[in-house]
This record gives structure tokens, C-alpha cells and sequence, in this order.
């Protein structure tokens, strides 16, 4: 096998895992946790998500974390912005980079954006345009790339074609979601196969849940075909929003633990994860999910 | 990839599983489940162990559950021997097939057997000749190949030397087992490579656990490698009797989930598997790991 040496890992816990937790978490204690998983060695962290607080009450307080977090040199800081009003406030609080969102078929795009696909990208294409003006990088998240929870399967040209839109809009990254955890290794590597030679590698992110235990075989088939940018949630922090109490995002310390198994480094110190996520689990008062936490847990 | 087409799995949920669990199941539910196990399609079902019920009390029944559950034409009834004792009470019941164990490390091996590594072979060469003699199949379970709770790393050239001399016994097939879940898909790879050309792949099976989420992982490594058996429990029953309450076995239906989803036939059918899990679970009282029972329980 001929992977990559180095994997990076976007930590999206304290955004895509804490909006899908319904317990209630203090400011104070979202912003402890982010310093501690500052000092992991994650080079990366989404820290929160300016949406309306209607939809997301859980991160109604994204401003005042992002502007009290204490900002490690090298590590970028971003958050998620669905529109113009978000982008202010994450412009206000001055993250490192800002990450818009649409979802690669139609049912869900409606579900979670209340437009159809077409009529999402001018929208995105203003805040692009606008983060980009003010020297900000740009990520995008694609959901429902290998599945759509009302759509079933989703064509894979659509897909593609999304990418392009996306990627002409002047974004700088591109993560690829499995949003309900339904592909399989077979469907990724065919995936990866398609658009290897559409979109350089250095811009391309995978963001695999593990709802049905293949998060980590996927992630292999990727490393694979030489992808080495991947989305984790500490301890997989948020489960599935499909199935409540199903897993949702992969673990990043299950990830970790085998990318240091198999000889590929992260930068990340497990044990310190480990500690940042028991953190957190002990503010949403439920064990994570994750098979490295619950390790922790019994032997700890 | 170019993957088998076909996978047999063997189901050691009742034995593997049930050894684990500490809550007494009455034989009679013993009986029922193992009797919904084998309408699920399964070919093959090691439906207890003949052990001194001093060392695993859960199974004390062995004599009555082997007797009275009802057999399916096609399928493989089998049955685990500690030593000539246990032979006897299998012979009675008549099982198909008779499966023996000792492992790759001899710290695992003297904690279970209480023998070293080297004074194994001579009792299980007995139980071998005997049940051979009795027309009976025999399996050979190989613990710790990927590593030891006790010993750590385990030297390679000596699990091949082990499977040699088990294989020189007369055994009809090997399964060889990650008892603690420490393997990775690299470290799985680069021994399937080493074993590929000195044993036949039709008398090997992988015995995967998933404390470490890496199960399916390294299945998939293994079904590249041409390899086609997999032992799993349901539902994950059993845990990890190194670290309790985290996984142990991998979850026969996760496996067969992913192996369907890839287009790999198993014969069996993932909905009765998941009932007769959910009728197992209510007996132990205690909700199942897998993602299939725990989206099975979140959506039925």
C-alpha cells in the first residue's frame, strides 16, 4: 500500500458535533474546550457555526466563542457562514477561515437550506466573493455526496458538477460529506477514481460519518487513492441526525489511533484528545461514542 | 479491487458472545435464539463451548442446548473443546464440527490454558485424533495473532509456526483471531501476504474484533488479499472482556451489512439477523454495540 505520510485532520467538533447535541453547554466551557483541543496539536479547528439561533440555538453564542478563544499560532480557526448575516459576525470575530455549505441533491439541499440547488449557489457565490475580499480563506461542505436520506442514491455526475460550480465560485477547499454514513469503501474508491483527475488532491477533504461502522474503512481507501485530508469530531461528539443515538461524524481520535497504527502522522497527541473529549463529555453528561473514549473510559 | 463474490461468515455469537456476557441466559432462550439464527441464511453457528463450567459458567449448559435445538439441513453446528472432557459431552451431542483453541503469545496462552505454549500441542493433537476419528470436522481458533494484552507485539514467524503445527495436526481450518482488536489494515495486509503462500486460503478465517473500530477495515484489506471467511457475533454481543463494556467480536450484521452494500453475497438475511440480535438483546438486557442494531433500534 502506498499512502500518504502525513494525514491532516479538520477537527469539526465544537461545530458539527455541538449543534446536533441538545444538551446545553455554557459559553465558558465551549471556549475551555477549543483551548484544550488548541493544544492537541490539531492544526485545524471549526469552532463554530454563525446560523440563526432559530435554527442552531445551540451556537447561538458563536461570537463571543470565537472572539474569547485563546488562538495558537499556526492552527486555523474557522467557522460556518450560510449566508451574508453570518459572514458579518464571522468577519467580526476575525476567524482564519470561514466555511459555506450546500448539499449534492436536491431533497436534502431543501430540507436543511430552504432552496433548491440552483437557487443556493448565488448565495454562496456572494459570501465567497465577500471572504475572499476581506483575505479570507474559503472551505466548502458538500453533503449527501454518497447518499441522500430522502433522495437515496445520488448521481455521481451531479456531484461532480456541483464540485466544479463550487470550486468556479473561488473556494479553496472542498469537503466531501457522507452525511448519513451510508457509503462503502467499493463507492468510495470508484468516487475518488472519478474526480482524481478533476480537482487536485491538496483541495479535496473527506468528511465521513461512521453511522454504519465504515467510516475507517473508507479513510482507508482514500489514503489509498493518495487522499490525506479528513473531518473528525472528538469522540464522535454529535451522532447521527437521522438516526438520534447512531454515530454520526467519524471519531477523530478512532482515526488517529490507526493513522499513528499504520506509521502516518498527524501532529495529533492522542492522549491529549482523549482528554479534551472526556472534557466534553462530561458537559454534555453522555458517554461519547467513540471506540478510543471508551477505551479511555474503562481503563482510566 | 477484484473481492470475492461470495463470503461465508461464521456466527460465534452463542459462544464467543454469550462467554462474555454476565447476565444467565435460561437454556431454553439459548435454544430459541440459536434456533432464529439458523432461518437467518447463516451456514454455520458454533452454538457453545464444552468447558468446565468453573471457567465459563454462562455455558454450563452445553450438553442440553446442543441437544435440543432444532438442526437446519446445510448448516454447521459446532461446538468449542477445551480437551478430551469436553470432547465427550460433544461427541454425545453430536455436533458437526468440534473447534479447538490456544494462542500466538505465551502469556494469552498460559492465562487461558494454563499450559505453555509447547505443552498445548500434545493435548489438543489428542482431541484432533479423536474427533477426526469420529468423523468430525475440527477448527482451529489461533488467539493473540495480532497482538497480546500481556505480551504486546507477537513475533510474526512464530504465529506461522503455530498455524504449521495446528495444520500438521489434522485440523480442517484456522481461524485466526485479533482477540484484543489492536490490528491495523497494514499490519493485516503484510501478514495475509506472508501466510497467502503457505496455507490454502479455503482453511483460513479471520476472527476480527472491533475495540478499536477497525474491524471492517481490516476486512476489507482481507477480501482484497482473496480471503473469505470472517467469524462475527450479532450485534456485537460479548464485548471485550479485556477492557469491559468496549467492543469485542465484530458485529456479524455490520459485516454483513457492508459486504451487501459492496455486492458480496453472505446468503443471509440481514433483517432476521437484526430480530433474532433484538431477541438476544432483550435477554441480556442490555442494548447491542453494533451500528445495525443501533439504528435497527432507533428506526423500528
Amino acid at each position: 500500500m502506498n499512502l500518504p505520510k502525513h494525514v491532516t485532520i479538520k477537527e469539526v467538533g465544537p461545530r458539527d458535533g455541538l449543534q446536533n447535541e441538545k444538551e446545553e453547554i455554557k459559553t465558558e466551557d465551549k471556549i475551555e474546550w477549543i483551548n484544550q483541543l488548541s493544544r492537541t496539536g490539531l492544526s485545524y479547528i471549526e469552532i463554530t457555526s454563525f446560523v440563526h439561533p432559530k435554527w442552531i440555538p445551540q451556537l447561538k453564542d458563536a461570537i463571543d466563542v470565537a472572539k474569547s478563544i485563546k488562538r495558537e499560532k499556526g492552527l486555523t480557526y474557522a467557522a460556518l457562514v450560510p449566508n451574508m448575516k453570518g459572514l458579518e459576525g464571522a468577519l467580526e470575530a476575525d476567524v482564519d477561515e470561514v466555511s459555506i455549505f450546500m448539499s449534492a441533491s436536491e431533497s436534502h439541499n431543501k430540507k436543511n437550506i430552504n432552496k433548491s440547488i440552483d437557487e443556493t449557489y448565488p448565495i454562496l457565490k456572494e459570501v465567497v466573493d465577500e471572504a475572499k475580499g476581506s483575505n479570507k480563506t474559503v472551505r466548502g461542505y458538500l453533503s449527501t455526496v454518497f447518499g441522500c436520506p430522502y433522495d437515496g442514491a445520488v448521481d455521481e455526475q451531479q456531484v461532480i458538477d456541483i464540485c466544479k460550480r463550487l470550486f468556479d465560485m473561488g473556494i479553496d477547499e472542498l469537503s466531501l460529506g457522507d452525511t448519513i454514513g451510508v457509503a462503502n469503501p467499493i463507492q468510495v474508491r470508484n468516487f475518488l477514481s472519478l474526480i482524481e483527475n478533476e480537482f487536485p488532491k491538496d483541495q479535496i477533504a473527506l468528511h465521513f460519518h461512521d453511522t454504519r461502522g465504515m467510516a475507517l474503512a473508507n479513510t482507508l481507501v482514500s489514503l489509498e487513492k493518495g487522499y490525506y485530508m479528513f473531518d473528525g469530531s472528538v469522540g464522535g461528539l454529535g451522532g447521527c441526525p437521522y438516526a438520534k443515538g447512531a454515530s454520526g461524524n467519524v471519531a477523530t481520535d478512532d482515526l488517529v489511533y490507526m493513522l499513528h497504527d499504520m506509521g502516518i502522522e498527524t501532529g495529533i497527541k492522542l492522549d491529549h484528545l482523549l482528554k479534551a473529549g472526556d472534557f466534553i463529555q462530561q458537559k454534555i453528561n453522555n458517554p461519547l461514542p467513540s471506540k478510543q473514549m471508551n477505551i479511555f473510559q474503562k481503563t482510566s
